[in-house]
């Protein structure tokens, strides 16, 4: 193999550049050369390829977002599309592809070894729902992010006496949630993953505040409800006072934490030995705290991800 | 004057306890008694009021909210309210208050002089809209909170191409967006003080876009209209791949900027000065880099807050 | 088991706060009675101990340092030292202690057990040097810390074009320097557990700003010798416009990380059920992403902590 | 005027590169050409020059450092090195210059302007010790970084009740230092401006302990001495277990706070416009809260900075 390429797709995550300039720097250390594709399938299909060199991924390893852009492009999942795509790789010489994403791009990345392309898969997104890793690249830095939040949120909420309702990113997944909540001291964690009872929520509530608890946190997994919704349900069980905070986009951006830096760089680095082995078709992951790699059709096939419960227990113990 | 008394009034803001830990230190300083009051004018009313010593003021300066907490209380207005407030200071032996708040807090101190009990208002919000000073107490990390995020939503909006609205507290006042809007590089800010035209600011996205540009930040202070409203507004005239980010209470809370820790510690001096040398009915401020004093009354009657217009004009030629 | 003591001990480190609340909720959730010892070892001998109530670990989880303070206190390898802390300890009714800490710490929990008494051992220490489990607390907090100085540290060796030499913590231990090192970019890490050559670098240096590299980062474990020292022995094989900077005690304190604050929920809770097992003489860990708990004495005596020298291969194929 | 230039001198500072923008931006609006000029002075001698286009300036309002470099350049002071430098200026065209730097910077603008080039200096330093202002690029962004190092030394220092000597930049002044001390809380401020008496300081701390004080915090600015020595001399008059950090280069580096991105932007816009209505020889400055230009032969000759004085008194009156 002498040519790789590399993209990101699906929503973008901090460390995605850590990952890249892992590539990038892994792939020419080993006599390779790297070419970046420009927002994902789509400029895949479209030939938005440029060669990448070690000089393109200086003072990247520190920054958010992903400099190769994004995008989302249901079209990739037609025949169509994904010979075009692959009559792009040849015709710039490439011989294995690097996909960092969520779900969405491990399905294209199949798709692509499927046809014979070799192509592996790096899991990244903030919402760590992949099958396959305990933990995605970008998972690290969203949880800090949202942290920060909470912790400003505590202040305000003590000031006033307040029940606030802090709704978090993560599609259908809770692991924001779990793991935020734990690491702030949440007094209630909402998720898709564990049943809830409005009336218990608010019972506890009353209680806590009977005690002369100052505040009250609820974070709330935006798979479940909206966070306006919650509130307004809350609200048929008394008066809390309520206030709701949307933790949106800013919980998707910033510089990627130590983790993520680290692992974003271990992942991109064993990704391309594994095309320099001729191994396509695989997704990489941190399991117990190894890097392995597994069948990437396999992986989404045969496994789901599970959040990890125990978070939820814990809280309950140490929360009430 | 042996004995002072303070408390926080209207939204808490990062600085709040750097301002009480002024009072009372300054207060023991120069031989005074300081009591800290309670929740605001409701605990003044109440009698929630104690003794506070220097060890209840360490290690409050770094932190957000305030540690005497803070309510709103409509009923402060009423002559009974007031005066009920005015025994209760008397039942202590308090001959003199200070009140960190917004213009709620204002007209609390008013009333209080106006009854011949000498008052001192500290201007303490995030939203600087307090006339008599250029900067209140809170303003500044809040708009260090803003940047922040701004910062972190550049990245997913540089990396996806997207036009993203950011909705940014402020009440009826634009300062917030102006100060972090002109800090970001936003590409517009909207601001109730200053008019702006729905059609023109979709045009300057949409050649904006022509020009190769990757993403437009549009900041709104909530005084104009809320965020999705915005976002419904500009989808009329095209499609921008708009998203909408309110960043609500997170603003109102964090440890306070060192500018606002100074201010805050330059004004609860000052306060307490103010009150030994008999002066009551004056509101304190930062006006021209010089701490001041006026009347408080005179200052709430025929003063209003301006934001700094030039701001304004100003991202206007930098953000075209 | 009715009543179980905790205390903190050796350096402090970002997470002991969120460890101590998890012991005193866990613990009152399960109707223990649970008593805080301050000053570590010292403040035991001395008897320096008061029961804490859930409230007293309110608005703690977020804070560096140990509000229970710490202490080093070689008294306690005594037998007289020993005695009188078991005596202090029974005096209170207590029946097990929990003890947060270093080696040292460890030798005391030891040392508590061989004598009868129940003593469970949590990992608190930035330098992450305890054998018996991949990560301790505070060791996240650290590295991200580091890494926030190393991106500063970046733009002013850009800015200059510039060799930096940034010496890092870690006692004997390489840990600190080699996660931040990989997560910063660094050119070269230099550790205690990998042997290097001056010359070697220097020459690295020159090849790098030979190619127009703008900077060059040299991240120093403190094990291996100062940041000064080295920059002297560097600068005999040349001018690199070297600079020193010394990271010292800053890193150990700050807001943990949401990794340290879920690691010390989660290792506190245990601590608990083991000694509610009637299980002493253990301490607690995170291998391969587990909590797992092994024999103290053993751990001590016949492991010895390896940081993941596979990080050290990774940032010389990454960093060239 | 059509085409006009912009250099950064001395040691860099947070928001000379929003100052860059600023001036790049506000020049294209108002239709000239702006020319970058790379390692300050020594590139200007050496014709490193290149035009500089809105892309060039996108992504950089955030950075830290500065992306045109910076340099000493001693050499400048000669009558060759000046007329090398207008001679460079005049093969691009160039009819003004804008220098971002420190006094050397001005220096340098002062000579130009002297020869019949028109020059303005924008001050941008981390040390505000440039006369003519009350506040320098920079500055806010250091006391912001400094002061977050301080609340983690505070942690550990609490933890173990220690004394913690911190040494901070500021070259001759100590504005560094007294800010960021008083918004610190620190127990002792020690500065260039002020004399100190060391007795009186041992005094202080044991008078502070025996009170029960669990910390002492003394911000030792740069000018004075060195932090080693002041802890040699203090140990002279007992062991108050000091420790020393000295924050060095950290405080240099960082993405620019509000105040300074703000501050920065006007400055470069109004650099513009004296430039435009051909005025040199020029040093803008924020004075009592209003941007304003002086001579700058004028400035550097008869005025002398001072930093803040009162807020030594404050200190003393808050921290005893």
């Amino acid at each position: 193999m002498k040519r790789i390429g590399i993209l990101t797709s699906g929503g973008d995550a901090p460390g995605m550049n850590a990952a890249i300039r892992a590539v990038v720097r892994k792939g020419i250390y080993d006599g390779l050369e790297v070419y970046g594709i420009n927002y994902g399938f789509a400029g895949l299909v479209a030939g938005d390829i440029r060669r990448l060199d070690v000089a393109d991924v200086g003072d990247k390893i520190q920054r958010g977002g992903t400099f190769l852009y994004s995008a989302r492009y249901p079209e990739f999942a037609t025949e169509e599309g994904q010979l075009k795509g692959i009559e792009q790789l040849k015709k710039f010489g490439i011989e294995g592809l690097v996909v960092i994403g969520g779900d969405g791009s491990y399905h294209g990345a199949m798709a692509l070894t499927r046809r014979g392309f070799p192509a592996v898969g790096i899991p990244g997104t903030i919402d760590n729902d992949i099958p396959g890793t305990d933990f995605t690249v970008g998972f690290d830095t969203a949880i800090n992010t949202v942290l920060e939040s909470l912790d400003r949120i505590r202040d305000t909420a003590t000031s006033h006496v307040r029940t606030f309702v802090i709704e978090v990113m993560g599609r259908g997944a809770g692991d924001i949630a779990l793991w935020s909540g734990v690491a702030g001291g949440a007094d209630e964690i909402i998720i898709p993953e564990h049943d809830f009872d409005m009336a218990a929520v608010a019972k506890r509530i009353q209680e806590g505040r009977d005690r002369g608890k100052k505040h009250c946190l609820i974070i709330l997994a935006e798979g479940v409800m909206g966070g306006n919704e919650f509130a307004d349900q809350l609200a048929t069980y008394g008066d809390f006072h309520t206030r709701v905070s949307i933790l949106g986009h800013v919980v998707r951006g910033g510089s990627p934490s130590a983790r993520d830096r680290v692992l974003a760089s271990k992942f991109g680095a064993y990704a391309v030995e594994l095309l320099e082995e001729g191994k396509g078709g695989l997704c990489i992951g941190m399991l117990d705290n190894k890097v392995v790699a597994a069948d990437i059709i396999d992986t989404l096939e045969n496994n789901k991800h599970r959040p990890d419960l125990s978070l939820y227990e814990l809280n309950q113990q140490l929360s009430f």
